[in-house]
């Protein structure tokens, strides 16, 4: 089968990855299953991986095949899985796990001890099949197509994980601030609105962000290029701050907001990434908020996450490219020139 | 009646606070009382305040008489108290609410928009008299000394109120770090004792403090000058990390060891002030920990504190010093002079 | 100024309460406050007071006049009141709290130890005037009409109240159950809609109530006099069973539900009253689920439903009656006359 | 091997079980695992299986080998393997699990929904070998004994399960109520000393048994039959009532107590069974406390039991029998005249 793969580390994204040749997956142990990709989706950490920024957190042997955003249908199960059957459609969590270490009896499926990543730490889905095991597939209601899902295996459940921790910090009359309303920022604001009734504010330098922020059903949107955020949220808030701030950039100037946008006793999320915190820890004594970091989420997040989808909380917008395609789009992300989310459909 | 003041900020301890005579306190409203002061506890953040570093954060208007860990009797009462009488002893919340405001309403008076904190923008404890009010005087039960349990109303809930919300990240079995045994934290590792089975590592470069440490019931003692806290910890934890880190130093090198030694889904507590976090938000996205500000406690939690220590399980080392004496205690805690806590005696 | 008054309890709806010309209250302590009624929901604990229901559970000195749902407009105030002034438009939180024992200082404004209630243990607001305290007032937001909103006073935070625990409990794709869709179960579904993801099953004897649940947002609706409950909520919820359960009914037919429709480790909500639980110590072992009491909300939550109720999440109808029919109303109640909730207009 | 199996249902226990050679289990399952019996505690539920209490609740096929408290060594394990190997000593959490179900992904899984239970469903560890799986042991840290160990996997969770629970409502200065000190109650009340510092107020009949509370660390002891419980906890807890109360008795008199010793706002866990609740809604609404239904403990908390254990903050008189005892056992049990925990070395 054809799989885009990644050999070196390198910044230029136009020819980062090669489509390669190479074998099939097969079953190993007896609660793998194969499947036949249909949607996966490109995600900024394609990019980051590309320019080998987790190679300080975790081990890859390249070449590797990129993907970790991944939704299709069943082709092989091991001789002992019971959840699923050749021809269900499935979308597929990030994370294989081993079910036996600590934090998977916890449900903390995504601290697995024994873990692999699709696409990160092992092969993943920008190719025609993808080994995976029972433990790490969500089976799809009727009519949801795997395309239009992808993205959720990982954009999804890592915006749904903040939401949901932000959500029990959120009281009526509560302020949430959604900074970036890209891939995972749509969705959280999203995941907001339907968890909550916290007045949610939307930051974005994008008019079309900002437009669909409106559309989503954010109660405030704001402009950092134009309005002053600590300012207009003071007013916004009559003085008290946002309970809640999921930062979706995590750059240095979102970073620096927080010891003025937080109310006190509130938390930011560290979500995006890519700059750093530089704070006096006297600023967080003052305002007792917290950093919060934020990583992909839990298995049954997935299911919780495809339980809204079905009830239409959550929408996602997805452009459809081939595989051959698949440069073009890590050049177009890095540009700023994708709306909404990119789905290969191998 | 006398009062150590201050005047203008300075870097100088010697000499920074003045012995002035000003006038008694004078009940103004109904819920009002005034205390005689038999106890003041002298805190780092005292230090702090003469260097004008909460200048950034709170209005101050000087001269003003400091001092936020206060307990003493019962000497004058509003119209309308019905908590306490003359005569009672009591400790004095440093925190001076309103019990109007949403966030008196919640309980978490710490954060009450009206409020005036004791030696920081009104005048505080190191004076014959405190005038403070009915809604900040926790009853002290019989038997318990004023000039004992002074500290705790500054250091004891801030170390208590970490304490417990780390609590509740603390499974038996999971490992809870405090960096720095002095004047808070070795309040905070009995909390840990008493509210939870956690095991507990101990981090100082103080000799005395570590030894201070065992008595106190740390399963673990390490020294940072001559271990490396991030691969001790490792073989401690059997490469988990701590569930719960205590940071009541809060410096560049301590903030910085948050992402080698939290476990993942861990806090790191930001008590201690003084340095800086630098982080790359990736550190904190990799492994989800959080950075958690911690201010001073509520008001309910300086009551269970006052039951911790009426059970025993919280004691405190303090030494007693005369009011004129106040200028040699702001230096000797700056030469790292005070094991346990000073206090002054007005 | 007129007051309808009890003057003894009786089975007999009819004439219960007689209106008395009694004087005007007076401003005692320094943050009372005197509230001109606008608006004076009627409420089923209403009759249960007048059949002397609460008597074994509270202290009652009759005559008294009745009214726990009350708002309108500040006509005096004492004189440390700073939250409201002479104008102000407000509803009133039933009970009146001392703000210095420890419930109080919790936030459990309901559990205040030292506690009046409107209508309950003190004259009420079937009146022209109503004493109350700042303690016990929340300002309405522009535009929102007293006569409106005096229900939520009791009806309204005692089902935002159990609502809100119920969310604690409640991920996207699990099941809620509204047993009752009445004065305060309709108002319930509302809260349950604008603060979870959760399917909602309404259960309800009366097509018309079911006919406002579905209206309301509920996803299924049941009528236990043709369907079989345990039966029907196993098909819906595929077996598992409900995570929540709101009875606002509390008969013993509904409490008898819980061991077949609450999911394991659910919870079962005691909101309504009049019937009893007898089940054996086994079938809540069997289940772990809980019999879950509720009463009347925090003041805080009262803000939070006002939050909802400003962002119309939360609607109520209401009929108005004045304070001459009072005793018909009453007689209507019995009889399951009144759709949504009966306010006199004093 | 022999085994103590269960023929039919009787109230007779002088000859319950019969003692029958059977074949030893074999490996099915890849993650299977064979455990060769050392330790396997009798419990107050084995009398009430052979009763057939259980049949309402689960499906029994007769004959079956008791025993759900089991503990020993790896004998022989499915070829997936990973946690244990030949010569592992473990203790057996009676449950297994399927690992793929919701609840299981949750951490929940005492609620797996593809579920056996030792001895109650599936054949037990009365007898010299049990079949289970990886997914249901736990390995034993070094120098602990499984025979004083075994009892913990069923009344040791099932008590650290409801204290785990009772801690999160139990501050400094609260007080939980432990109901029967026998084989449970005496671990929960070890539990709660361990992870909080409640006061704890302990409750039996049997003068032995309060002895054993006083020696286990409670702060108070009293007897039903000779003092008034609920005005000695007025007493106790200066009118408040006690926030936790643990029932291990769950007869009818231990029931009825909830409305007049839990504070407002607490919870009566029931833990044992037998008797039932009979209570009047109305109780539950004026009091907002629960019954909290209580079941085994999660696999995860079996871990952090022995965590406990390992520090010694838990520990258990057991006596010894042999296999051929296991009628007489059952008898003496009926009659009280077990103190701490029958264990049957097979």
């Amino acid at each position: 089968m054809l799989a885009a793969r990644l050999h070196s580390y390198t910044d230029e994204m136009g020819d980062a990855l090669s489509l390669d040749e190479i074998d099939r997956p097969t079953i190993g142990a007896s609660d793998d299953v194969v499947v036949e990709v249909e949607g996966a989706g490109w995600c900024q950490t394609d990019n980051h991986i590309i320019e080998g920024m987790w190679t300080a957190y975790v081990e890859q042997d390249l070449p590797m095949t990129l993907g970790h955003e991944n939704a299709g249908t069943i082709v092989e199960v091991g001789e002992e899985v019971s959840l699923v059957e050749e021809g269900d459609r499935v979308i597929c969590h990030p994370v294989q796990t081993c079910g036996i270490c600590r934090p998977c009896r916890l449900g903390e499926t995504m601290y697995c001890e024994n873990q692999s990543f699709n696409g990160l730490t092992t092969d993943g889905g920008f190719a025609g099949e993808l080994l995976t095991s029972e433990r790490s597939v969500v089976p799809l209601p009727d009519g949801v197509d795997p395309v239009d899902i992808a993205p959720h295996a990982d954009a999804g459940i890592t915006a749904y994980h903040a939401a949901k921790k932000a959500v029990e910090g959120l009281n009526p009359g509560d302020f949430a601030v959604v900074i970036g309303v890209g891939g995972l920022g749509h969705i959280g604001l999203q995941c907001l609105n339907a968890m909550s009734a916290a007045e949610i504010v939307a930051v974005d330098v994008k008019q079309s962000a900002r437009g669909l922020a409106d559309d989503l059903g954010a109660h405030y949107t704001l402009n950092p290029e134009r309005q002053d955020i600590p300012n207009e949220l003071n007013n916004i808030t009559d003085g008290t701050g946002a309970a809640q701030v999921l930062d979706f950039v995590g750059a240095d100037e979102t970073t620096s907001l927080a010891p003025e946008i937080c109310a006190v006793g509130g938390d930011h999320h560290i979500i995006g990434y890519g700059g750093h915190i530089h704070e006096p820890a006297q600023a967080l004594v003052d305002g007792e908020f917290a950093y919060q970091g934020n990583i992909v989420g839990r298995y049954t997040e997935l299911q919780e996450l495809v339980a809204l989808i079905e009830r239409d909380e959550v929408t996602l917008h997805t452009d459809r490219y081939e595989l051959a395609e698949i440069n073009d789009v890590a050049k177009k992300l890095e540009r700023g020139e994708v709306d909404g989310r990119a789905v290969i459909t191998p």
